[in-house]
């Protein structure tokens, strides 16, 4: 076990050795049926008391995750029936520590036995990309410069891609050099660059809460300690944020401020300049993360924070996975000076640079006469798509609570009091439908009353189907309340 | 900083401060001027003696390093105009803390100014490898399969892809299921993969010594304890090994058996068998890295290590970027059980998974029937590249030491005693020429006697003046040795 225990933080111990055991088990990484270290061994090996140890197994119980056979120990919970992952030749591995916390992104990318309706993904359909026009760039990127092929891209990234995203950031009022642009394989990629190089266990990272999922498996596998700061309908509380940077001293702050995945809020101007103050002042790293400020469905956004950043506080993050090519698993990142020598560094080590390939790909969509009409049409199928989902959802339900989305491609629910939403989705998997749990985008287990559904993924009948499958299954279980004590759910 | 000390390390906590300092610097992640932290700082830091620190800094200064300057701190040593990296707007990025020690593979991929002649970096010239049957097969991918462009691959990889693996791994003694087959974006990336899902900070690593300079990286920024482990003429030297792992607890052992990066060895079957073995004796994990296999110049070398492991300790690692297309950056990892679940969760949380595109594009050029005859006019070229390499080493200058290349690109020279490679390089690049130095390829600092060229490269009229010039300096600083004794070398 590799827990890294901060004891300092106001989390207590026994509650922190808890919450490691929820994150491997609900993203799968701790196998149903699979046996945890004895009371004994762990407090031995943390060098915790054994009734912090107990406190914590307790916890865990009582939650649903494990389950205790006299005499014989304490194992993850089956829900189902056990899958026969002791190769005996491999049985051995069990024993291996490893360093993986939580992989909750996994969890909900991997195809899912049976699933016809997957709402929990948030990536475009194939069929709203104009794939044609990705394949007729892509083929002209090649017949123009088949030594390409041949060739390695240096650590920092192709120039010619560079130059592509320092033009296309300036139609977004972000005026970078190409020289402070690094090429990440996705903003995936660029998250983790960050992490590693700047965040290690005694770091403290301030999340939005709730966040994307993927970000949370990050900074939780480099053990940083996370401090959840709550958004509001313009995006993150910033009055908390300072109360926090009082009381704690964080390092980095990462946010989404544009359709901000899950809630869709988007961080309003004044707070996006008070936040570069607010990183001046404590002397913290801005992390921005921006996978879809050109999918808006009213007027455009506001510029991005680094935007307003004089001082060098503010990473940017650019994916164009979420409307260029997802094949092509490229982004970007933007920053400057000693910081993008260290990403530069940490880049290299971790695979010493991008495809040139893909590169070029994005970089010849990036310069094509057609991407504006391009995005124009994504934004008004989205639009289209965002107007249908929500309208399917009154029509079906009149208890779920949600706003209408202004761009993007989520739409976050808050269920009726009483329907648990892991509860729900096991009723919904019996119905073939997967939607994203809200606790997977809160970096600790919180009362589980949210889900985040995408309706950018389903063909428009499936979306339509699928909405009608979940709204049936939330008045079932908001009805069966009537007769059944919450208690009395079968714990999941 | 953060210098992970090893209290229990057979090398001293001086010896760790100064390494740790000799490994940022050579990798240029420490500039020409910057500051070391004051020697009372960093012993408050770390918390160790003053004098300990002490130690560390006159050794540094010793070595040639960094330099003092009474009253304003010790600085790394200028050899150069001072470039200016202090934008005042990022001056406070200086004092951020990273978790980068050392980046060794950047320091010799980035390009050079006024380099004309590399010898340094391990990688195919472009006009060696079929860039036009590549073109080919990728423009048949593309439009058989239009709509890839506008999906993700999964976490573990693309089934086809990982199909056409499995029966090219087949062709070389290796029989994988698709299932236990991962994609990742080069080996690279599979050896940080293995590193950060694995080995923590006090985890024991046995490498080669010399080996593969990224690989060093990765695992120092994981602030492994690596213990070296000699090569023999018939690959590592298993006698040691076990020796050392009585000694230590080891948790992996990183090797790179065939056509060994940098010294070109191959491991013997009856060590390939030995190892799987000691493996399972003292039960480490082996990371097989295997770039090159396919480029032999006499008889086929023998099966992967992998193939002889029925216990699972073996995780066996194939780029395609030394022979395929170094544009796509795609390899493979091949392992089973719980091992190949943990990476694959370490795999989503690094990037989501390898684009789909160039996945798909490696999977179409294994399947494709003139790989034969590719990889054996590859074959063909090398080899003819390997001798001219060799003859022209011999005719210009009888001084150096090595062995003629059996398979792969490089080769490892001893240089004559008294000549130091560090100034050889330092004389060479005021030539425009520039080569890998030994040092570079062994974990802690030892005496600088080796170098390592790739003959792969460079144009074939170019190599035989890169040859004649790096012949014409050692010829030269070997002479100039008769009139100065070694102490008055300029130190680098």
């Amino acid at each position: 076990m590799n827990i890294h225990l901060k004891r300092h933080s106001n989390l207590p111990v026994h509650e922190q050795i808890c919450q490691y055991f929820i994150d491997r088990i609900s993203s799968k990484i701790m196998k149903d049926g699979e046996r945890l270290p004895s009371v004994r061994q762990l407090s031995k090996e943390l060098g915790v008391s054994l009734v912090t140890v107990q406190k914590a197994y307790q916890q865990l119980q009582q939650r649903g995750y494990v389950e205790s056979f006299q005499g014989k120990g304490i194992f993850v919970k089956s829900t189902h029936l056990k899958e026969d992952i002791d190769d005996t030749h491999t049985n051995w591995h069990m024993v291996i520590p490893d360093y993986v916390p939580r992989a909750q992104s996994l969890s909900i990318s991997q195809p899912l036995r049976n699933i016809r309706y997957h709402l929990g993904t948030a990536c475009i359909n194939g069929n709203l990309l104009h794939t044609e026009w990705i394949k007729k760039v892509t083929m002209q990127v090649i017949e123009q410069h088949p030594q390409l092929l041949g060739q390695y891209s240096s650590a920092n990234g192709d120039m010619e891609f560079r130059k592509a995203v320092s033009d296309y950031l300036r139609t977004k009022q972000l005026s970078v050099a190409p020289e402070h642009i690094l090429a990440v394989s996705g903003a995936q990629q660029g998250i983790e660059l960050v992490a590693k190089t700047f965040i290690g266990p005694n770091d403290v990272v301030f999340m939005e809460a709730p966040t994307y999922p993927g970000s949370i498996d990050i900074f939780k596998s480099r053990g940083a300690q996370i401090i959840p700061i709550p958004v509001e309908h313009d995006g993150i509380d910033t009055k908390m944020l300072v109360k926090l940077c009082d009381q704690y001293h964080p390092k980095l702050l990462y946010i989404n401020p544009t359709f901000q995945n899950p809630t869709g809020t988007t961080l309003s101007v004044k707070k996006r300049k008070e936040l570069v103050d607010i990183a001046e002042s404590y002397h913290f790293l801005i992390l921005e993360d921006d996978p879809w400020s050109e999918l808006y469905f009213k007027e455009k956004p506001p510029a991005p924070i680094k935007s307003f950043d004089t001082s060098g506080h503010v990473i940017y993050l650019k994916g164009f996975s979420k409307f260029l090519s997802p094949a092509c698993r490229i982004g970007a990142l933007v920053t400057e000076g000693p910081l993008l020598e260290k990403l530069i560094a940490a880049k290299s080590i971790s695979d010493l640079g991008s495809p040139l390939l893909t590169q070029k790909i994005i970089a010849g969509l990036l310069q094509s006469k057609e991407l504006n009409n391009v995005l124009q049409n994504l934004r008004t199928d989205l639009k289209n798509r965002g107007k249908q989902c929500i309208q399917l959802l009154h029509q079906h339900s009149s208890q779920l609570t949600f706003r209408a989305p202004n761009g993007g491609n989520t739409i976050w629910v808050k269920l009726p009091q009483h329907v648990h939403a892991d509860l729900l989705l096991e009723y919904c998997h019996m119905k073939q439908l997967s939607f994203l749990p809200g606790s997977a985008c809160f970096p600790t287990h919180v009362p589980n009353q949210y889900i985040r559904i995408s309706y950018a993924g389903l063909p428009q009948e499936e979306l339509k189907q699928a909405i009608e499958i979940l709204c049936e299954m939330v008045n079932t279980l908001s009805s069966a309340h009537k007769y059944y004590p919450i208690e009395s759910y079968p714990s999941f």
